[in-house]
């Protein structure tokens, strides 16, 4: 090993030590019952800290680990360099060449994998596409995205699923969370460690009032902003509005605000017209799916000059005003600061844990079909993360259980 | 008329007066091209100002209306007697006799309505049961609450429900509102003005996590209350957790609060080793289902002396000391306030005169069956609520509808 | 006694009883080592259940009591009643007749009180100008309102105060709570029990940004209101601000409002146009000094029809809108409601029987001046109510005190 | 100019850019009518850009102006580097060497200013001591912080103050805002950076509620956290309660605590004993004065193990539990982030400007003293402010006015 390794591979496992301070669910699984031994896993997931804690996790609970990343622009090599030392085998390296990418998806399904967890579905796609000599092996499937869900059952319905799937997007304990607690601090946190602006009496406008804008609201207002919402379903327009919000069409609200956080899963939230009225200094940020909710490419053209006035901070000058663009449009969490705050993804990852187990003793009686992911290790997700804080919470006595069922 | 009926026909009518200012939901249904003409449509409700103006409403679309009570206490008297100044049948008074009660609503089936609005489905289980004869003219049944659903519900199991039924209660517009911004607000309104006590700085326990605790919770922080939560669903109470709250047994946190509010849905919230250790002063009130949640004979039996301590709330004296009741254990914002916000009771209102119209025009395609409340409506109603605050919301463009199919 | 007067002296009891159980600081004071033995104590106060709590505990500490009013119409004549048997000398009704007022004043003086509680200086002044035999014996006065204590403090500018006056007024554990958590709060409560409307979602626009304003504007937005600011001190406009509140010039925030209510300190908060610009509907209330705030001679002038609507709501028809008034522009709370919360009244009573102990104690150092609230008292109190909650908090070590004095 | 220091020239005029289009305030003195012209203004402050554009506005007024540092290791020498394209005079360079330091501050007093700005009076203090000759031609001192103040007024009693000074730190402006919402954002912005730790769902126990406390327990508070409070001042705890906080002792509360916030001004503010009692991975800030409320020498000795577990935090092992410290025990948004929002500063340095401007108009009719800010200035800044933000805000009529005077 060169020096430069030395260092990734110090830095790799500084990251990895402090998020395993900080992944109680994912530690407590350790200590647990199940076990996975025997079981060969591929995992193509974001290679980052908080992954390749849960690929340790699966490790001590028995099985052979093999990983590589879901995205060629988001594996961290220090980190890849360090997870090896945990018995792990690692075939990712941050590239900006799509084929490398797709020959460490291949690497990873010569293991033959018995379990595969996937985000995005790469690599079970592939499996089922160019490689359908490992299927006969492959005993089920963990899907994290809800991207990755749509494509995985397009297979269904084509007929060529040839495994059980378990879409984690959709436990409670993911959507109502990480949407809302997640993004909604990890939002905030990027635009104040960017701007090192005043977030309090600002106008700041919420494009979307799904889960992430709920959240972003609602950190927004607890930093002291008045907040804006535009919205097109009129129920969720009527809840931010009940939620002390002002409501209103983008075009009238987006001129007086001052920070727009676009959390809406569209593209274009912001047409020509309307960015020609937007404020001298508004900061523009995006919470919501992919890098097209801000209309970047209108930004560019419409712009007599574009130049960075801060790291992660681009400036785009339209009609003589500047207006500031965070992390190039993409997602202000992940691109311009930490993502998800650790506990949120210990979470996310203890339903991964579980499914994988799950499907693991299960997958002789499933069909091959996309699963819900089941209500009861939902709970008992819930479960671990009150045992994890030491809080105990009621049980319905006998009485009360027959009072319910009464009705 | 004797002076008494003319004191009190002047009271109702100031009471629907203030209410139809703003009610404004129903306002603009009347003013819409709806038309319910020709059709006789039977109400059974809790007889008060906001139901007589949607009385009144149905009334100017065209429907000639037969108004009785649903429960033999909650009508007042000078409303009913106004609302015969509109036109309107009326069959109901103040009672507490059941026979007296179930008398009126015979003599609303004899009307032979079209359409029957219910509230616990008392009227519709006597048509298909007593009454039989009347179904032939029924068309359909408009239900407000859960348990009139769930009873109309076992008529369908059994085979013997004659008419398409809607539930109002499941319409988003319902749930997500009058639980948590109606029984939210109303609830402290209630306690507040019952005890002159201060909330900012109380220990408050909101038992119950659901949509009711939620807006509980929600308005007591909003009052200054260090707020906990007592839940027996895991994912709830990590909900409540991050929501900034307290969450632990019951028995560790009552001990500790300065006022109880109860809204599980199940009976006997409080057991008789969680009474007695009970602060001094505490203030028990119950904003769930029923006059169950707090067990007001455990409260009887264990005390030394019990009395009326101020309008509506009861002094009980266990072990040296005072345990304070509201409106003894029934629901705290009917029971010893004005029930939910008139805004709130406006939007249930307009989800159930679009449901009679609804069912007016469906009838012949409906199948016998307890229906969901339709998602159009419901976002009808929505908009509906927008227009009357003068609020405009965005539409998807064509752009974005097929971006958002395109997945 | 008639039945009547016992029907008056139950309700009295009862009410008297209830505050009892909540005014922890005066149950305290009572138990401590203070005495005002051979002290005659004359209060001027507005009588109702917790001021007459104050003159059971003065005379439990040793005092004869004399009590009357200290506005005509605030007097509750079943408390008046009650308070006799706890062997309390009253000299009070509700009345509307001024001669009677002062009557009662004077038999109060005929008493040679050593020390006079009063509420607005009418005692003390008449004690000064009309009564000055009575000077002789009198050591010292607490005043509770800033209103009589500018009229004391020009007695002493004029050189005729006879005797040391203490400020309650001007305690931070009076100004700091009272306002802010009693006023916030009872402010709503009011207006939710009057209106049953609901405050999630309105416009609300507060008047002033002081003390009570702050209260007034921190509830609404607890309740779900979006809230407005209109202010004159600039400073304070940019606190509403940065709490993240609107600020603007009231001509351009009124007309947005759906509830405004005024807590400024001056009168004609709203001039004839802007009056003629308010939405249809919008309810006014005031929060702040008197009955000059809302200009009700200018709404009866503009006004082409005026009834009251529900009780203490008027409603004024103006250029065909409803204006709605509550408590006819006097101080919502309490023409309305049932004033501050109890335990904001036990706080500042606290202060007056402290403020009484000293003065029995010192008046013989003190000038013949008005004296600010003593820091010491004012600690007293805060640790008193830290006591009744059983609360414990930090005292500096020696080392923290010497580096604190280090610089 | 070789590559690094273009390098550095190029980053400084970034930081400056950015800066510049966020101080508002000071754009605004730019264009305004005031004129510092002929005067030669010594500064001594923390050298980075929101400093650097105060020295660019001051330039731009008219004066001649000489900046150095007024801490060794604060300089940022990309800044320094830029600030001399500007026409200022700059002296200095981030360095451990006090000599250095020292050396520059008597480079400053050489030019002979007519006016200092002082940040700590270093610069003041060297003057009236060591530099006596400077203090002829010295017209007044403009002091930022507390410190300065203590060591000024030190001066004066001892006699030896040749010079009027204005303390800014006094300044209702500054107080109210700085350390409310700029420490309490700021605070929180580092600790989430540095951890990438889930604020909601917390125990979060600051201790100390002065202005500082009362931000940081706010925006904790907004953040979703369960907000603990520890106050050796019994009305600011009472205050603490009334804002919903727990309050208690800190060895209760600390132990219970998932993260702890210094703000107290005392040292030490943990003892060994509470040391030993807090949580396994309990995270540490401290956002008070100076780096003495957290105990490191004590940690330093309990530890068995100390190490530098991700940039800016270390962790202590004491009795087998992780202790995370952020930013060594220093001011955590200044150390381990970027210090106040640029508003927040952008205020602070508008007052500065209003201070020097005050000076340069009125030194010869102030004495030799140390002035707390005038009131009139401070006024002047929020009306700034309120411009700034184009909002427009009410006057008092004359008839308000008067009614405010006939009291």
């Amino acid at each position: 090993m060169n020096q430069m390794e030395k260092n990734l591979q110090k830095s790799g496992h500084q990251k990895i030590d402090w998020v395993s301070k900080h992944m109680k669910l994912l530690n407590l699984i350790q200590e647990m019952d199940y076990s996975l031994s025997g079981l060969k896993i591929g995992m193509s997931i974001h290679l980052e800290a908080k992954t390749a804690y849960l690929a340790i996790t699966l490790k001590k609970l028995g099985a052979e680990v093999f990983v590589t990343g879901c995205n060629p622009l988001s594996t961290q090599d220090d980190v890849a360099q360090a997870l090896k030392d945990f018995g792990i085998t690692v075939h990712a390296k941050r590239t900006e060449d799509e084929n490398e990418y797709f020959g460490f998806l291949h690497r990873i399904l010569d293991y033959k994998p018995d379990l595969i967890l996937d985000d995005g579905a790469d690599l079970t796609v592939l499996a089922h596409t160019q490689r359908q000599e490992v299927l006969e092996n492959l005993k089920g499937v963990s899907e994290e995205t809800t991207t990755g869900v749509r494509r995985l059952k397009n297979l269904q319905v084509q007929g060529i699923l040839k495994v059980p799937v378990i879409a984690v997007n959709n436990a409670k304990m993911k959507f109502m969370f990480d949407n809302r607690y997640g993004t909604g601090q990890s939002t905030w946190d990027s635009i104040m460690r960017n701007t090192n602006l005043l977030i309090a009496g600002k106008n700041v406008l919420v494009a979307g009032y799904g889960w992430c804008g709920r959240g972003i609201a609602m950190r927004a207002h607890g930093l002291g902003a008045k907040v804006m919402v535009s919205e097109v379903d009129p129920i969720k327009a009527v809840e931010a509005l009940m939620d002390g919000f002002e409501v209103g069409k983008i075009e009238e609200l987006a001129p007086r605000a001052d920070i727009i956080v676009t959390a809406t899963g569209v593209r274009d939230v912001l047409n020509e017209e309307i960015i020609r009225k937007l404020k001298n200094g508004v900061v523009l940020a995006n919470a919501g799916h992919f890098n097209v909710e801000i209309p970047i490419e209108k930004l560019e053209k419409l712009a007599t000059r574009k130049y960075e006035i801060r790291q992660n901070v681009n400036c785009y000058e339209i009609d003589g005003k500047d207006i500031f663009v965070i992390g190039q449009g993409r997602l202000v969490n992940l691109a311009a600061a930490d993502g998800h705050p650790v506990e949120i993804m210990d979470i996310s990852f203890a339903l991964q844990a579980f499914s994988l187990i799950y499907l693991s003793q299960k997958y002789k009686q499933l069909k091959n079909e996309v699963y819900d992911y089941p209500e009861e290790l939902d709970k008992q997700v819930a479960k671990l993360k009150l045992r994890a804080l030491g809080i105990q919470i009621d049980e319905l006595s006998d009485e009360q259980r027959k009072y319910l069922e009464s009705f």
